[in-house]
């Protein structure tokens, strides 16, 4: 999308052919820079710390991440240790997981010598796959979207509340909660978007910062906000990206997501989330299972006198989600939906 | 309470017999200082500034204000503008109101050269009263949070959550919803708080200083955890204060409360209010008809090239609240029960 007047993705192949460069976002909104990584540790430091986030490039970044462990030893105990490693980065979304394991299995036939040249194609269409399945997700979310924008009587602005940054910046391009929003306003609908700020971390500031760069209105609040502005109806709608969305259709997403889809619920807002087919998890029966990740309570406060917990993600009950939105299409958050929903993805995949 | 191992109140006459000295709140929790205020110009700026700050506090301080005020002109006029200027510091909480038409009340039958010692003697009553009120909203709150203890087995470690800081910093002594867990924990209880951070002003810090100061375990979290909690069984109860509470039982408190209460209903865990009997509103038939204050969005940024809306609080409808704990007892947050419950408070008070 668009930074600065120009276009940008999140990740991209090194000139030199030989690393990989990302928009460090640790850095935003403050400044907008790139940082070259060169190797699979870098990559997964890079993961840890933040500098790339959001589940969808999580996964794209492992899978380069894949690559530079294979350019340096492309065996296949080399292979397992690279995918085991950069699996340990971050335990929650399972963009990241699935990306590994499609990397391992794509990898394991090939002899030693064709893998990292192959790694590197792959890295690069499964980047491209990825930006190609959020602009899908935009297409159908700003249909689902343009119905609520009907229903509500065609409001002179239309309101959507988000939490986290499930944008451009999550992924490698267009975003996943946000690529419906992108569009709607490029088709000129007058769009107005609440960004929950996202504490601790204040991935919304990343929000705030992507869709003003894109010409987008929005506004900043604490993520305490939420509740009073859909009682007071002032909000149309919500939608968020997941992290792991479980056979049963709960969702795993950026801790707080909960308490604004109890909100929606309770003010008769829909709640829409968005995300590529690789979210779903059928391994996961339900969110229970999900495990949730615990960063260090100095993201919350950096006096060490203080006892801080930090649990990073939280558990959307599938009852209180309206719609998934994915590349396909749309579904509702039932076991049965999501199985037919998939079902077809792959067919239409296979064709 | 104690800090630093000293009994302290938030607010007292000063030595001089010509002064106010009170606690300044935003330089907790990195300093405990106090600050000599002089004119009921200093008092209001005070109260806006949130050097004190909580609702039954606000309306103590105020009293003082009027004192302050009377001392340099005891005029009917200026007893008229006084009330007018402290009135319009803080719009949300009602103590405030209900403070200064007590003082006009009481001062208006004198004649101007009583009214300043009055005003002080009045003051200081009202001070020793809100302590005294806190106390015994301490007892009532214990007794029901003793039996949800027992309802839910008598667990090794009890978990009580609040939002904001309704501690004896929000009082003049002993706070509203901490006063019981204070009055739990001196009784050896194995208590531990879960303290919302409540951005933007970050009153959680305040919360977790005096419960600290009081050795009273207890852990920050954001605002965005409080649901994952409640959902993975780490709650017991919530308990918050409240700014403003309508005939029918809705609670304006600080913004976020009311997804807190949301959350506490969906995962069974009771939510309670504590309050003095003078938080209740009759002439408000529900929270709609609240004023919500809007505070400044550099509260949340001080990015000026950022849009930031700053609502300063919500409201918890009725139908969400377990009960509600006053100086005089409990009673259900009902429009029938209120009205019982306050009509024989003043009885109580009568006899």
């Amino acid at each position: 999308m668009r930074a600065f007047g120009q276009h940008h993705r999140t990740i991209a192949l090194g000139q030199d052919g030989q690393s990989v460069v990302v928009v460090d976002q640790t850095r935003l909104p403050h400044a907008f820079e790139k940082r070259t990584l060169r190797t699979s540790a870098e990559i997964a430091v890079a993961i840890r710390t933040m500098v790339v986030r959001g589940a969808p490039l999580i996964g794209v970044t492992a899978a380069f991440g894949m690559w530079l462990a294979l350019r340096q030893d492309a065996s296949d105990a080399a292979l397992r240790e690279a995918a085991h490693a950069l699996g340990e980065t971050r335990p929650t979304a399972v963009n990241l997981a699935w990306a590994l394991a499609r990397v391992v299995a794509e990898m394991s036939p090939l002899r030693p010598g064709e893998r990292a040249a192959a790694a590197m194609a792959l890295a690069v269409a499964m980047a491209d796959e990825d930006a190609a399945a959020c602009e899908a997700i935009g297409r159908h979310g700003a249909d689902l979207l343009h119905r609520r924008f009907d229903e509500v009587g065609r409001p002179a602005t239309f309101h959507v509340l988000t939490h986290c940054n499930a944008g451009w910046l999550a992924t490698v391009d267009w975003g996943t909660a946000l690529s419906p929003l992108y569009r709607l306003h490029d088709e000129g609908l007058a769009l107005h978007v609440w960004v929950d700020e996202t504490r601790p971390r204040n991935q919304g500031l990343l929000t705030q910062w992507e869709l003003a760069q894109h010409g987008v209105p929005c506004t900043l609040i604490v993520d305490n906000a939420g509740g009073l502005l859909m009682q007071r109806g002032r909000v149309h709608a919500c939608i968020v990206g997941a992290d792991r969305i479980a056979a049963n259709g709960d969702v795993c997403n950026k801790v707080g997501t909960y308490l604004k889809a109890l909100a929606a619920r309770d003010a008769g807002i829909p709640f829409l989330v968005a995300a590529p087919s690789s979210t779903f998890d059928l391994s996961v029966a339900h969110g229970d299972a999900i495990p949730i990740e615990e960063r260090s309570p100095r993201e919350i406060t950096l006096d060490e006198t203080i006892d801080a917990y930090n649990p990073a993600f939280d558990v959307t009950p599938a009852r209180l989600v309206d719609a998934l939105v994915t590349e396909t299409g749309t579904c509702s958050a039932t076991t049965e939906s999501i199985h037919r929903h998939l079902r077809r993805s792959q067919e239409a995949d296979e064709r």
